[in-house]
């Protein structure tokens, strides 16, 4: 049941990327075919998901959020297209297909992730409007931007790049700063825009804000542990990279079985952040999803 | 006057610049440095000026549109810092001075484009607030994202990068496109912008678009037969590169002779679409200068 609704939201996330991502027939068309080719390629629309879940929580309709959801997974398609490319990580597959540089070559890639982020911003700002206050729509548009900035996003990926193969003071902080930058900034803003675009109070995003930072951390400290022990065909990219180009990971920092043991303690942490509100099993749901997942 | 007074707008874009993005003593310091670097190596601050001109025609206050003008041109310089990578223009100057990834390495210079582009959308969700209502605010951050999207200033990107060394079918017709959009549509989403955020009525709007299309023709048609006939120290980047790169332009299509005449057109092209508005003055400075400049 859990699973089944989960999945109808990752269905509304693709409804609405299928009718605002242009057409490869739409001119320039190999931007398009490059974009929709990356947020096609498969990935479980978790973000989106926490968006639709908070939205509903709060008394909101799905379909209102569905240009927000749209725009949630540009966002991280975006992140993802630049991170994989020869000058970042050097990915050859995600989602278990072949990047988007390899596909389109690096220009077109660049330009791609370029497109879906400014994408995320036009469906944000034009595509909300019929059914939520101008008001509304700036935050919570403020709100994504302030996520993917050099104080959330993009500082993790800054931190994360330049950290590879150094000798890094200390090194456990700054593996939870990559961890809570890179992933956690737009895991923890869908929650709060889901919410926000629903009329959640302070508290209310307060914590969601709390539960956003763990389950990031949840979702992260899950994937560094699938890079040592996942089986690459579930997982769908190359695994053992990370170890082989000296990344910043719970694994290598605090070997596996304390990794392991953070992740219990982010899941529970998940858990105690999300005691002050009600309807909370779906998001329950989501972190033990995090936790247990092995793709 | 004319030219004092389109310095002191440039003064005014500055100093929105440095107070709004973050300082290199801010964590992480390496990516605030390179974005720093790049929007303060020099520039004419177009795109601000004839934001911060419009806003004054409509009866604006310049002060409150430098969030604003600040967004514009962290939008040009971020499409500069990609443009310049050694995947797409690989240029090693820009604005007389070593490009971004030359000096912080394609890594840091991809997330500085994409910091920059970012910040700009943070900018004008947050910063415009005070004085303007939030559905002018949520107009003009549309207007941008339209404007840098595929089909405005990626779109003309993309078709220029595929464009380079190939027969093309229609050159007249491509490298319209590619002018009007790469750079055509920021220069006319910043007309419009500072006259929106003045209440400008649509009509007025419509006549700053015309306006910004051939303003856009003039300033790179103009940069295509510097590319020819320039003096590199004064332009500050490779000249002679378009021709060696089999680059589309104005010169490489019509010939030297034939794309200072269009040049010309374009130039009464500008002054005709003002004919509607009043207190065009500066404006039409601007497109004076485009023509006749030099760097």
């Amino acid at each position: 049941m859990r699973d089944f609704n989960l999945k109808s939201y990752a269905g509304l996330a693709n409804e609405a990327l299928e009718q605002y991502i242009p057409s490869a027939k739409d001119h320039p068309g190999i931007i398009h075919e490059a974009m929709r080719y990356s947020v096609f390629a498969g990935g479980k629309r978790l973000r989106p998901t926490l968006g639709f879940i908070t939205h509903e929580m709060f008394g909101g309709s799905v379909r209102n959020f569905q240009p927000a959801a749209a725009a949630l997974e540009c966002l991280h398609t975006y992140s993802l297209i630049h991170d994989d490319l020869p000058a970042m990580d050097d990915d050859e597959f995600r989602r278990g297909k072949p990047t988007c540089h390899r596909m389109y070559g690096e220009a077109v890639a660049i330009l791609a992730g370029d497109a879906l982020l400014t994408l995320a911003f036009e469906l944000m700002t034009l595509r909300l409007r019929e059914t939520f206050t101008a008001t509304q729509v700036l935050q919570a548009t403020a709100e994504l931007a302030v996520a993917c900035g050099t104080y959330g996003l993009i500082g993790g990926q800054t931190v994360d790049i330049l950290a590879e193969g150094q000798e890094v003071p200390n090194p456990e902080l700054t593996v939870e700063y990559i961890h809570t930058h890179k992933t956690g900034a737009l895991i923890t803003a869908s929650l709060r825009t889901g919410a926000m675009l629903a009329g959640a109070t302070r508290d209310e995003l307060a914590a969601l804000s709390r539960f956003g930072h763990y389950l990031g951390l949840c979702f992260q400290i899950r994937d560094d542990i699938l890079d040592h022990t996942g089986d690459q065909a579930k997982v769908g990219k190359t695994l053992g990279k990370d170890k082989k180009s000296g990344k910043l990971t719970y694994v290598s920092v605090y070997g596996l079985e304390k990794a392991e043991e953070q992740l219990r303690k982010c899941h529970v942490a998940c858990e105690s952040a999300l005691k002050p509100l009600r309807e909370t099993d779906s998001l329950l749901a989501v972190a033990a999803l995090a936790v247990e997942r092995d793709s």
